[in-house]
């Protein structure tokens, strides 16, 4: 098969022997895939990830995931939606011709392997994969596998936002409006939270941020958020969600938190970062950090794609094949150009 | 009247006029007074602590505290047991003999002044002082006066416990078993924590410890508190207490805190401090920073302590008078030789 390979730090299109279902998972055919931050992170600070996941290893798990090896190729993608082509042994949820999304995660003789991150499964930056049968859920309703491959995304806000204090009768503040902030608006939205102020540098974010359920954006260089959300709100709890994830954010939340509020991690920092914990003890603010997403929340949007609740139809900004993968990379660390761009392999 | 005074970067013994109660207040004389660890900062790091004061006054809340001046006189001192002497006008709480604790914060002409770091109203630290009638509570049981100066610090474990994940079924592992995680400990064993695994670097601490009630105590240089954890318990639900508050020491708590857990912030870092938040991110650490006790708290803290759920006495490690106090800052910066100093003027 074709894929995008991770190979020295670059990526590359290359031919690779397709893979071979063992028994509980299923050969899929990748009909789109989304790229995602992490994945812009991964090619330019791969080594710290390794490191970081290494470091997060838990001694009191039963199993710990593959940690990657960045001198063996990876196929990255993890915000996939498959047609299902054959099944292995012991499959009993999916069969051919099923089009299907999964939590990406694969069980196999090796061991679990984080689809995308991995040298052991490809993900779906390929034109195909392999899923295990007992995370695969079938795609309802028609839905275009383009949107379902939002599904991942969109799952980690409706994570970070259910792992939060935000509520209806809560109000909240995003900073940041990339597909992180955009799936934590939109996941507020669909809760019933009444004032969700978000903030960014770049117009078309802000305007995608209300697209998706914001109800105040501002330009932080025109306006302090706090200050937006004084202006419209003021008087409800808040939370705030940091969805930016470069150094200096967290120091910045902690500064703008009102006292007793909470403050959710859900951009993802890759490096060191200092903050000065006595602002934090004197207003006694709670840090969530928060990764991912279980199979309920993931199941649950999927369900609200499908049935209309959720419309991610403006959060995809362009399309690519295998060979525009680079330059799709490239195209994405302008705020402007781009919120999710997918892969279509085919 | 005499007191310890905070001038130009020292204490200083000295005479300052006698403070005359305003209405609502109380002029009592202190029979009793701990020194905090908060008060070695405020000598070494005042400029620090100011700042930090003035960035995390909230915009929102209606009143803010006085933020102290520090070219200005400062007596210390927050954790006092007082008789009252004269009440001012509209008194109707406290009256003359009464032995009395109070949250330090004193409602007066000039807004709400923080006992013990203010320029207007002087703290513990000295032979008289003012207390709002209305934050005053009688110490009940005939309680040693000295052990209900000890309300101020244990409510702060008490605070910092009901502020936590951390219940019967839970476990718990103290870091740093100073005057603040003595409190905690003592906190978590009266809440029904079963297993509480302490570590310190210091023998005397450790044995404070376990009389407060930990389970288990190490030295970390011998074992990490995380393998002590595991070998004792390894399998509830923990929550990790940070009562050190020294660089460094958070991001080691997000290092050694396992999937999903929580790592509740006690110590006062006053310096800024580098913490990994991709680990955080990685094990959806909660960080929980908590201040002081609400009203309930204290009052809850001082009947545990009058009906002798909660014996202080062992934290109780040596008495000074004015003159000692000087020596005394000095002394406490050895962890072998005291826990709680006691200030007794007269």
């Amino acid at each position: 098969m074709r894929a995008v390979v991770m190979r020295d730090r670059k990526l590359v299109v290359d031919a690779l022997p397709d893979p071979t279902p063992a028994p509980g998972q299923v050969l899929a055919r990748v009909l789109a895939c989304g790229i995602c931050g992490s994945d812009l992170h991964a090619l330019s600070h791969g080594d710290r990830m390794v490191e970081m996941s290494r470091l997060s290893a838990d001694p009191s798990m039963p199993v710990s995931p593959e940690v990657m090896d960045l001198g063996r190729d990876v196929v990255m993608g993890h915000e996939f939606c498959c047609e299902v082509l054959e099944v292995g042994e012991n499959v009993g949820n999916s069969k051919p011709g099923d089009v299907v999304v999964s939590i990406p995660l694969l069980f196999g003789p090796q061991g679990l392997s984080p689809l995308g991150y991995s040298n052991i499964a490809p993900g779906g930056y390929g034109e195909l994969m392999l899923l295990s049968d007992v995370l695969s859920m079938k795609v309802p309703n028609g839905l275009d596998p383009h949107h379902a491959a939002l599904t991942e995304p969109m799952a980690v806000g409706l994570h970070a936002v259910r792992k939060s204090h935000a509520k209806a009768g809560t109000s909240a503040v995003v900073i940041g409006c990339g597909p992180v902030g955009l799936a934590v608006i939109a996941a507020l939205r669909l809760e019933g939270v009444e004032h969700i102020v978000a903030a960014d540098f770049s117009p078309r974010r802000r305007s995608l941020a209300t697209t998706m359920g914001a109800t105040e954006v501002v330009d932080p260089r025109q306006e302090p958020v706090m200050e937006a959300w004084r202006r419209v709100d003021g008087r409800r709890r808040v939370v705030l969600f940091e969805c930016v994830g470069v150094p200096g954010m967290l120091d910045q939340a902690i500064l703008d938190a009102p006292r007793s509020s909470q403050v959710v991690v859900v951009g993802v920092c890759m490096e060191p970062d200092t903050i000065r914990p006595m602002i934090a003890v004197a207003k006694e603010v709670n840090l969530q950090f928060v990764l991912g997403y279980d199979p309920t929340e993931f199941g649950e949007t999927l369900r609200r794609i499908a049935e209309g609740e959720l419309d991610v139809a403006p959060m995809v900004t362009g399309t690519v094949d295998l060979d525009g993968v680079p330059g799709a990379f490239d195209e994405l660390a302008d705020p402007e150009a781009h919120a999710k761009i997918l892969v279509v392999p085919a």
